[in-house]
């Protein structure tokens, strides 16, 4: 699968479509096929007890493997997330970032699907998994 | 299965428990096994274009299926999510507030599970469904 | 959602187009937007102790949903399973049929999704629940 | 994690309390934390067409990811499917064997959760994705 935009594209491309994303996130890497999104964890992230909201997971999840499917499919794209499917495994720890971990397992012409394992920085075992699907509109 | 809450006592324990909770969601209608609950849709769980964001989305299912979890458990309940899957079918109408309808499919000793429909209010044909798990941990 | 097939046309076409399905499921019920069908339980479908295998409960599902999609797009369906989640929630009961209760949640040109809870027949609780989704080919 | 039974030991344990196993599936390879499973396809997994059907895929995943945490737990193991997912992403091919690919991503007191690529053997693209969540109940 060829990229179409290097990171910096991605990211000027991403605060132009969805300018709430530039506080939030930041794309750490993105290769061919796979996309290392932070989510800059701060307080209206945060639940009572310091661990990392649900809402704010989703979100995540769902800027990586959307960035992740534009990067290969450039400006035309106006992917719309069809499905999501979530497991949480463990809490994320307090005072740190979330790291989704993004791979495109499929880029077709009207379903693109990856999957995300979410870790807390620094942490091996992963805090959540996630599968995202979206569906491309035929081009005009 | 029988209700340890009414609605009205439900708010009262979401309010205590999750202080966010009160600006954005409100019990309609609580009866066993079923429960109605509303997103207060606002500026911050809209997306450019009007539609509600899908972590809004997220956490209107979230809370009402862990709500109606809490109404058969009462105040013993620390009930965490462990898994949850959405579809999104229909874009939300602008403007109107988003209603979901959650039912207990299972209260077991360590699971409970609900699905939902979510609905923009007064539209016949639903935005959204989801169905979320719970772990339950042992009682002391 | 206007019907295309009434029950027994459905029935008729299932066994033109899945010859394998007619041993397997009777369509119990069909009206517009939900139809109920039944899984015969014979020894095939079991795991050691009595109780129906998993693949035997997706099978259960699909064909439930799929034949929902059918009765409702006629003879020009190619659909094709894209995604699909299940909860296993109680032990299905040794020695009853199981009926799974299927609704078409959306019809879209090129998605249709459906939800359906499978039960023991003659039992209330649920056995499972699954959500099923499939692309719809453009038309020719 | 470690590992409580080796492949051979592993195989032999799982045609012990799943007999059935033995004609179907085989373990290509274990290690701590990941295992990779195959369907040794045959007539009756086909659907018309010669295309795997989604039962033997269902069976697939569920064995891949059951037969690692049995890896992991050793013989005191009961452990229950309660969640599954599916993402159906590309046709199988014609006479090829499956391949799934499990990961142990949660193995906790209560819970375990695994994921799963299915590939057609020697494709690189992958055929579907799983996630399998098991229920494990109490030590007596």
């Amino acid at each position: 699968m060829e990229l179409i935009f290097d990171a910096q594209e991605l990211t000027a491309y991403l605060e132009e479509v969805f300018p709430q994303v530039r506080e939030d996130f930041t794309v750490d890497t993105l290769s061919s096929g796979s996309l290392s999104m932070r989510l800059n964890v701060q307080d209206r992230h945060l639940r009572p007890g310091g661990t990392v909201s649900g809402p704010s997971m989703f979100a995540l999840a769902d800027v990586a493997v959307y960035a992740l499917v534009l990067a290969h499919l450039g400006r035309e794209a106006l992917a719309v997330t069809t499905n999501a499917s979530f497991d949480f495994m463990r809490k994320p720890q307090a005072g740190r970032d979330l790291i989704g971990q993004a791979r495109l397992l499929k880029l077709g012409r009207s379903l693109a699907v990856g999957d995300v394992l979410v870790f807390s920085e620094g942490v091996e075992q992963p805090v959540a998994r996630s599968t995202m699907t979206y569906s491309i509109p035929p081009k005009r």
